[in-house]
């Protein structure tokens, strides 16, 4: 069998699952979460196996520590794949719930179903993980997977796979309802995003490169996630303590992550009190400054920023700043460089809070808070699948709800058009 | 000017006008509406003429009858056109609203606003009326629109576009909210649909060599209407009366919309009760029956349906007929040769009824009412840009919430990520 057959196949497959899952009840589906979970458990010692085999091949052809980290299994990620699991089976079943019921002129009651998107393809690079996590949150939502890891992790994933595959099958639900990709051919990708008839989306999970590759060739709609470049605006009616605690966690919580502030803009009249005490704490946290000349002449001892500075998501102790004259200016200079992705104000003034959150285009937009907040987690989603810098379906944390529609329903008691 | 920088020019426009669109508020966006069709009215005879010139032209090219009555205006068509405007004006507004606001352990309040998508490009053929109709919606739903019409219509929709921005221009909104591509070059659209930088969402209307050509070229999310293969299943507990008069209104009230049923499910067991009340309404109606061999053991006079017949929407006065065995069957049926359109089940039988609406993949299942039933207006949307049979974002008919997404906003008192 060539890859082409053998990707159609897992298509064919995954479609005919899709049919089961969607019409899975809610008590079956957790079931079979819990099932998975403790399976997951019982075979620790198996999946701790099959990932020093991917560890000991990676190590072998020089993968970097950052990446052979991400890579690696131990009790704990195992443990906490198992609770993912079953904190997914804890969360609301959104399928087939109608909501907007509402009764016509015609005498028709019509509302809105949810239902499964369908089939969900997802790519991703090194974390393991995502094998369980994805496959949780995919079949909770009725939906059938197709996972297709790095290769890297390829034993890890086939042997997390397995676990997920014997629990449903324990559960009465279809084994294909969660399939992984078993070649490391590159082709198999190419062949899954051209299968429009048998996915009907694709979330890619990794760096730029996969991102950009997968929304260019990709033949079905994408749920991605592009950068972070995330501001935090301290308005001049702020509360200064307030906007040096958030700034400081915006950017210092953590560096990696897609949602730490990349960029502070201060409000002209209140930078300078901002600024000494602010400073000297990113200073001790060995956070590097890049300002502009109004900056500079407060903070004489941080580099200048370039225009390339505050186009750039560091992932760092990085980071750039701006002094501007008026809200207008911070919402202009967002609209110019940011991703709309994730930005904060901080002020006092509700009206001017209100004009923030209104006029700053982007997936989270955060009053007197830190920018680290905005994920599925802490916005009470549960857990999300990505972060979506879309518009279209999904926007900002994707949890289950991004993985459902909705159909229209309509009760009726004989009614006909006139 | 070539035809990329022309179109590159209009892109770069609405999507600055795009911006200053989300930001106005219901009342201004109300005005224009309205202030549009005043302004309709008031320049009718100059769009009847501009009509008259496409028609005239249109007529010397040997466009034939059914095109020719699509593109022409009469005083009756523009009067259409201004009130579903006012109408539009008349529908609550989406943007800006506040939903789902709940308060987390962290002390957040998260909740997710209504927002536009931003620019949205609009395709269509023949009819000039959709220019009023779709800058209608895409206006109160706070977005910029790029309009391309049919070539043979170009003069009207030059003339309707003309209306729409002076009314925008009076009332202090951007003019490049609503831009027409005035050229015929085929060329325009393929530029058009290369423009992800510029343009959110298209939407054609128009016919399937149009929906075909637009999807596998488009570089950003299309909202798209294929095929309406449209079902009706009567059970074998249904009120006989009730399921014959379903029937014949879902398949004679009007033959070319896409709501309308093209093939007729019976349940065994009333498939004679049925067919002998119903068969000579159809025959007198001058409707043409293919059916399955049970079918024609009943009613012998008419055609054997081929495997075709049940994929084909006709959009005429013929239908496909089929006597199963079970709703299952009947399901499975819908399952191998509906389009996931619009199917109606007619029973007595509560649980067979909410079996059939969560099982039936369509984005509109209704129960004891017409297929015909499934559109904007008479599920109470107001008007729709168009029915949409894809699950991604926006399923069945697209009102004015299918044009917007939805942001995360988080209301804090200073909180910091532990």
């Amino acid at each position: 069998m060539d890859i082409r057959q053998y990707i159609q196949q897992i298509g064919q497959q995954a479609r005919q699952a899709s049919r089961l899952m969607a019409r899975a009840d809610t008590e079956t589906k957790n079931r079979a979460l819990q099932t998975i979970a403790d399976i997951i458990e019982e075979r620790q010692a198996a999946l701790l196996e099959a990932n020093q085999q991917d560890l000991h091949t990676a190590t072998e052809s020089g993968l970097d520590m950052a990446l052979l980290d991400r890579l690696e299994l131990n009790e704990e990620r195992v443990q906490a794949m198992a609770n993912g699991l079953r904190q997914v089976a804890e969360l609301e079943d959104p399928i087939g719930r109608v909501t907007d019921l509402h009764k016509r002129p015609s005498g028709i009651e019509v509302g809105r179903m949810r239902v499964p998107l369908g089939v969900i393809g997802i790519i991703y690079e090194s974390r393991p993980n995502v094998t369980a996590d994805a496959a949780g949150l995919c079949l909770k939502s009725g939906n059938a997977t197709i996972l297709r890891g790095g290769s890297e992790a390829l034993r890890s994933n086939q042997a997390i796979a397995s676990c997920i595959q014997t629990g449903l099958e324990r559960t009465g639900l279809p084994r294909a309802a969660v399939q992984v990709i078993e070649t490391t051919d590159r082709e198999a990708v190419g062949e899954l995003l051209r299968m429009q008839e048998y996915v009907d989306v694709i979330v890619p999970r990794g760096g730029k490169g996969l991102i950009e590759r997968v929304s260019a060739e990709a033949r079905m709609p994408v749920i991605k996630h592009l950068d972070g470049i995330c501001h935090v605006y301290i308005d001049d009616e702020a509360d200064i303590d307030m906007a040096v605690n958030i700034a400081y966690n915006a950017k210092t919580q953590r560096y990696g992550t897609c949602n730490t502030m990349e960029c502070l803009l201060i409000a002209a009249p209140v930078a300078r009190a901002v600024l000494e005490k602010l400073a000297p704490m990113y200073r001790k946290a060995h956070v590097e400054i890049r300002g502009c000349d109004k900056s500079r002449a407060i903070i004489p001892d941080i580099k200048p920023a370039t225009e390339d500075d505050y186009r750039t998501e560091y992932l760092a102790p990085v980071m750039s700043l701006k002094i501007v004259d008026s809200l207008d200016a911070a919402i202009e200079h967002i609209e110019e460089y940011g991703s709309q992705h994730t930005d904060s104000i901080v002020t006092e003034n509700a009206e001017k809070a209100a004009r923030f959150l209104r006029e700053v285009d982007s997936s989270s937009v955060l009053v007197n808070a830190s920018t680290r907040f905005a994920d599925g987690y802490e916005y009470g989603l549960g857990a999300e699948i990505g972060i979506s810098t879309d518009k279209f379906h999904a926007r900002g944390p994707v949890g289950l709800e991004g993985l459902t529609s909705q159909k229209f329903v309509v009760y009726g008691h004989g009614q006909i058009r006139q």
